[in-house]
């Protein structure tokens, strides 16, 4: 992939994955500008600690920079300074710009990962918002209605079920909108989720007279489970800066299915080779060795050139011969109480005739959890979590808690 | 009346003509601190041109001055400053430092003849307001929130009807209750439309831990007509900048229940003494003749001590004996377009019989309207409007244009 690519087939490279571009048309209009676009993505200005989730957005401003354009990592930090203004959130207290520089350190050797530190500019709202006087804010506001801002669709819940929307709370996808205007983005990326904002920005440059920026919403990624949204809270993620065996793990514990969408939303290969993998595997490739493909890619990617080989082949030396992932039975167990201990999984799924002999299994040092070897029985998983458990050498399950 | 009066006996004068005291008992509290309190009333930036109609709230204002307290006229000068941020109202450009300077001149001049400049503090909200950053408007946004908002009966309409309200009209009824914060009102006084707004400020006082303030509401005076509220565009008002002659003329058209409205709201007599003059007419006294008081005392307001004796004098001159207002015949006409020209009011209140001979006599200088002669055939009274037209020495009639 290069800067010489055409614009059409820029497009098609950047259509992967995505969930919606508004529109499409313009997009291609402003490819064959001939100069590098100027891509938007907003943060937010909080710690980060970010997770495979996180990086579709990333990788996707990662393409772009390799088709040539430049970047904007934007850090919402105007609104962080702000803190909570209704003062009803006593653990949400204003970020000071030490706060912000420092999670603005931690984001860089996270995104750097991923983006091109030369073709990327970190920048802060607070730049022109903390500039913006009140007459300011007012002049932005008169430039959106009460009606469209309550088609929102969480605002039209809230408003609906009689839940307070305080005021502020319509200007701050205002202000997301106008960092637009100030940057002049040709492009904003966003979660689908984000979508409503990302157009207001697209109509607040209309309204100051600017081209409309296109928008490009990314799907939110599924977590291990391949059913809810990949989130900390969830247990399904892989957070970016886990150790290079948990995080190949974890990779090999995704079904056939979901390893494709992580090829399209994780992968840096062209369409091209994902279309190649895809034909082989449907020709009689083990799609378990397409899958050690992507878990050496992600690895290489966060850990370094040639980290990734050496946890695949540390995840098959763990493994006794014969007993590799793609033969694993796959359960799925229900938590009740949100959470599952090891002792009910390891019975749940069949790998223990009773919760006693799991007890004693594990004291044992017989029992590994993504091919690791784990001894603590007060261990649990939360609904929402995949992981392949292992009693001995021949007893193995992939157990998904919901 | 003096600063000597009981808190009771003030609440008793301060009761007369108003349309609601929220909340009554705060106000007896506040008027028992023994201190001047700050009474708040705002207007608009924008070249005033009072009429009778405006001074019944700055006569209420007169009133708190004479009873020992502090009068803050705001002159609301910030959002003026701004202009229309939508940019749609093309014949509404923001006013210049310097046209505030002039607006507020123009003010004084008219206001001084009702309020005493030693006990009046003439301020502007661009005092405070322009200071103001766009953050800082964003924690007073967070005070107030969407659905109470939209209560405010005009927005409620407007949104039901899916007529836009543009986001900043929520903001400027938090501005003006910011006002009430930065200068710690007491009181605020407003017309009764503008209740909703006054309470934001109570409850923004209260947000940002003051006393909150007492809303005082005063109603919209009913014009010449005594149905519509008095207004320049339905013709039917008395400007205070009018002639003494004009001014008294008009005030001698109005009925007698107007007469004690306006009493009620214009008079600075106090309740007693009006009680008195309507014990009067009930035992006998010809209104005419309080009417004739009321007029001296308002023309003598605008215009001097003396003044309007001398008007009184003057009309009654200019009407032959016996032929005086309480002797007239009352005619309402219905104008279809929204005016009727002279001579098809003449012709319709049986004064002439046909529109030439309405010609006729206005050319002869026959014809007067409220005692003042008129020649002009093309003269038009707008739908609202009260006049005593009169043709030659006997031909009288009162006529309410509808």
């Amino acid at each position: 992939m290069s800067n010489m690519m055409s614009p059409e087939d820029q497009l098609a490279e950047l259509r992967r994955g995505t969930a919606e571009i508004l529109l499409e048309a313009d997009l291609l209009r402003k490819l064959k500008k001939g100069r590098p676009l100027r891509i938007k993505a907003g943060f937010d200005p909080t710690a980060p600690d970010l997770h495979l989730g996180h990086t579709v957005l990333i990788n996707k401003m990662a393409l772009f920079q390799r088709l040539g354009h430049e970047v904007i990592f934007l850090i919402g930090d105007f609104t962080g300074l702000i803190g909570d203004p209704t003062g009803r959130n006593a653990t949400r207290p204003p970020l000071t710009p030490e706060d912000v520089k420092a999670n603005a350190a931690t984001y860089e050797a996270q995104i750097f990962k991923i983006l091109d530190p030369a073709r990327t500019r970190v920048d802060f709202n607070s730049r022109w918002m903390g500039a913006m006087t009140a007459a300011g804010l007012i002049q932005l506001a008169a430039k959106h209605t009460v009606a469209r801002m309550l088609e929102r669709d969480d605002f039209a819940k809230r408003y609906r079920g009689g839940q307070a929307i305080a005021i502020h709370e319509f200007l701050y996808p205002l202000v997301q909108g106008y960092d637009s205007v100030a940057l002049e983005a040709d492009v904003e990326l966003g979660g689908t989720d984000q979508k409503f904002n990302l157009l207001v920005g697209r109509q607040l440059q209309e309204a100051y007279g600017q081209e409309p920026q296109v928008v490009l919403t990314m799907p939110l990624l599924e977590g291990l489970d391949g059913v809810n949204k990949m989130s900390k809270s969830l247990g399904n993620y892989i957070g970016i800066t886990e150790a290079p065996d948990e995080m190949f793990g974890k990779l090999m514990s995704i079904s056939d299915d979901l390893m494709w969408r992580y090829f399209d939303l994780l992968s840096f290969r062209p369409n091209a080779e994902i279309e190649r993998l895809k034909q082989e595997v449907a020709t009689g490739r083990n799609p378990r060795d397409v899958k050690f493909e992507l878990g050496v890619e992600i690895v290489d990617r966060f850990h370094g050139a040639g980290l990734g080989a050496r946890a695949r082949d540390e995840f098959v030396a763990r493994f006794s011969q014969g007993a590799l992932p793609e033969d694993l039975a796959e359960v799925t167990l229900t938590a009740e109480s949100g959470a599952l201990g090891i002792a009910h999984v390891l019975k749940g799924a069949g790998l223990v005739p009773s919760t006693s002999e799991a007890f004693r299994q594990l004291k044992q040092g017989a029992v590994k959890v993504d091919g690791a070897r784990v001894e603590d029985g007060a261990l649990s998983f939360a609904a929402g979590s995949t992981h392949v458990f292992q009693v001995g050498k021949r007893r193995l399950a992939r157990v998904t808690i919901s």
